[in-house]
């Protein structure tokens, strides 16, 4: 394709997508395909000579656009928000079209350096202190993985210069909460320290954070069984009940224990949903304490608005990262190494792309205020909804809301057990397969919840006004089908 | 940023990438500015206030391009290729227009089933057989990771479900050579097997392809001395002479030590850069016996020039990936799980872009054929590049040619050791400092030579033309410099 033939499909595409975003409102949330629907519409065999921009563009709508769960529709009040602010699309188009390659800085410098410079923005509008220094990572689970290869390298000496994990002496321990992203459980796996190795804390049971006096008492468990306590993995906004581990708290007891350690206990914040929040100086408190981690990680691509994939990643000690991650061949070598920064060393992959511009276009022409205004208007929309659950009969608000997460259940007359589960489900399902909105079923002491996540750019007060009104007629009616199945058993 | 802001900063934007890409060829190659001069020009606190899209725009042409070494441009002929074909730009483009979030088939199905299809698009345009199934990672080196992971759990009867790699009785050891890229050593670090555990299998001298022989007996040995060998990693199109390791006798000496053992060693093949020549039947024999092997990497994002980052990551048995990658949490659930693909339990991140898009677009737009006489005609500069220096007092071809990157040394009279060096990294520092083009300094046998790397869609014959004057010009003045400095002690 030549510049011109971009130029000509390029402009279309552009038309297609202004028109997409401005109509996502008539649109379903989530996607109405039966598995292998898309692919089946799709030709098996790969294409043989070139096709019109046209029938791509056309294939786009029939086939692709209706396999896609509306994340941007502002009655999407599933998972977590994944925004991708348009400003932000804009930084993305620009870094693919200068198609640059980052292997070294030498690669191109301007990718190392941006990046640098939007990280250390982000720092400063999240009011950490100087002494971290950010990359971007794809999400958040690799930074986890990364964190938790920095603490297994740092406990065992660098291992893996030597006979790796699989020589350490002593077991290595990592500590976290069973309310913790199950990317955490992923990343203990991943980087070797196994199942076995992996304790939960348990928390409290209003707040569901970490419970920091039993973890000493674990921590001294481990260490007088001969294990070696690595990292401790805080969640701060989960993903179940945005719950937050107390830092503070948990600082105290790694700094106690630390003194006995030859190696110091690795802490790791993933505060990936809630570390936007903190763009608003009057939620820091929320993660006070974070600056004794050694390791932080927060999504820009959720609440904030940069498109994925947009995980920033920060450490206190650099330098330990590129010694557990630095690859430097000959063909990579230049004359600027050791006065430039090589973000190759601070991470898994080698080539990177020039992700820095979609954060550098989004801050710059969106400005951070207004992500401000949006933070706090999602967590007033979040709070209304709790206040309109709590004062309707039947309805219960199941967690704390501490952020934009409203966590609910249905609970009509005495029912219970597996017919309350049958319920949620129920009208969850129905919610969902309406097209209407979209929420996420999700599972608190073993019991289904329904988690309300209040964050799409587009989502005002009306919308959640309108979902209120949905969930209602939703479990009314689904209690009318397990009142009206009850006498045939199947209730 | 509202739809119709968005369209018209688009327009912009679009027009602005049209123009760069139509007049490349008016840039220097090499970025020409010093570590922190692209950061010393941007702002050091960040914006407070929304900007517009022209001084972004501004900053884009004054700040960032002068940093950005121009690898699109056709005297690129460093590293390897990373083209970025306009074709797949767009599909980028497309891709964050939509802003979909692939976290499961559910909240994205065409994110998953559009993958699932051109993976096996290009499967079928590689001469993969049907055992294969795909999956896009972001870089080959990721894929080598999650490779290593797959082989250490299935040495190790699933080790992360209970006491981990940490608890391994026997040492695990992985096999490559010195010439396998160095994300294989990285990988070997990262995945915990320690660097004491890396056999490099000696390579022939000529080819620098492993010695399969050599390798039968290092495992024999290994086995002797109560280690057990859990991976190979074989190399397709080395990084720095493009070797072929030998994978039909790797096959052979693997299925003969697999009989004795309890779990067949992993057979990795990295094809990152060569993958791409398989488009055309006649480069087929280079990966003869591929289909011996577990897993299977190549990087369309390299020769191939769907844009960064799009590795693709084959496996034979991907139930096996799933076992050791998945995860399951409560939201995450859905009706369709156990019919559908979830990528996520196919590497490390969670949240995944439409890549699969880019690749769509690519093949789409530009077809295959265009791709397969653009790998043919890089081949023939190669050989023509190749000849020239074969016949050229002076120069050396220094590795076999087996594909579009050519090693070559200038050896002026019995210039040797330390002076040699010298000459070799002035005369490729001076073409590459000139701007007007760009080749890599690279070692072999611990001395250096230049690596040409031929492939960057621009680059017609008459670039590698120029090019070879430039080599020619550069070596001669370097010569002359160094006869001129000999006699005051600096050669």
């Amino acid at each position: 394709m030549t510049p011109e033939e971009f130029r000509e499909a390029g402009h279309q595409l552009i038309d297609w997508i202004a028109d997409y975003r401005s109509t996502i409102e008539e649109r379903r949330v989530l996607a109405d395909v039966v598995p292998g629907e898309v692919s089946g519409a799709l030709a098996a065999l790969p294409p043989t000579a070139p096709e019109a921009f046209s029938s791509v563009l056309a294939d786009l709508d029939a086939v692709v656009l209706p396999g896609v769960t509306n994340v941007q529709h502002p009655m999407h009040f599933g998972w977590f928000p994944a925004n991708a602010a348009l400003a932000s699309v804009l930084g993305d188009l620009a870094s693919s079209g200068i198609g640059s390659l980052g292997i070294s800085w030498e690669s191109c410098p301007s990718l190392t350096e941006v990046e640098e410079v939007v990280c250390d923005w982000m720092r400063q509008l999240v009011g950490l202190s100087e002494a971290w220094s950010g990359t971007i990572q794809d999400t958040a689970s690799t930074a986890c993985v990364v964190a938790l290869l920095a603490a297994r390298e740092r406990a065992t000496d660098f291992s893996e210069t030597a006979g790796g994990l699989q020589a350490s002496e002593r077991p290595l321990v990592v500590y976290t909460t069973d309310q913790a992203h199950s990317s955490v459980l992923k990343a203990v796996a991943i980087a070797g320290y196994g199942a076995d190795n992996l304790r939960m804390v348990p928390v409290d049971p209003v707040t569901r954070a970490m419970r920091a006096d039993v973890l000493a008492t674990m921590l001294e468990s481990d260490l007088a069984a001969g294990s070696q306590p690595a990292a401790v993995v805080a969640s701060i906004g989960t993903t179940g009940t945005t719950a937050f581990d107390p830092l503070v708290e948990i600082a105290v007891v790694l700094e106690r224990a630390n003194r006995t350690l030859a190696h110091p206990i690795w802490l790791h914040v993933d505060a990936a949903m809630a570390g936007s929040a903190m763009l608003c100086p009057e939620l820091r408190p929320l993660w006070e304490g974070v600056e004794a981690a050694d390791s932080l990680s927060f999504n820009p691509h959720k609440w904030l608005g940069t498109i994925l994939d947009t995980s920033l990643f920060y450490v206190r000690d650099s330098q330990h990262l590129v010694r557990v991650f630095s690859s430097n061949p000959s063909y990579l070598q230049s004359s600027a190494d050791g006065r430039v920064t090589q973000y190759r060393d601070w991470g898994i992959p080698l080539g990177r792309r020039f992700r820095a511009l979609k954060l550098w276009f989004h801050l710059r022409l969106d400005g951070p205020e207004s992500m401000r205004i949006r933070i706090r208007r999602d967590l007033a929309n979040a709070r209304w909804l709790a206040d309109q659950v709590e004062a309707a009969p039947d309805w219960q608000v199941v967690a704390p809301v501490q952020l934009q997460t409203v966590c609910v259940r249905h609970v009509p007359g005495d029912l219970a057990g597996e017919s309350l589960e049958t319920h949620t489900q129920r009208w969850a399902s129905s919610v969902n397969r309406s097209g209407e909105a979209y929420v996420t079923p999700s599972k608190l002491d073993d019991s289904w919840m329904i988690r309300v996540s209040i964050g799409v750019e587009g989502t005002e007060r009306r919308h959640v006004e309108r979902l209120w009104q949905l969930l209602r007629t939703a479990a009314a009616s689904a209690s009318d089908e397990s009142t009206a199945a009850e006498p045939s058993g199947r209730g």
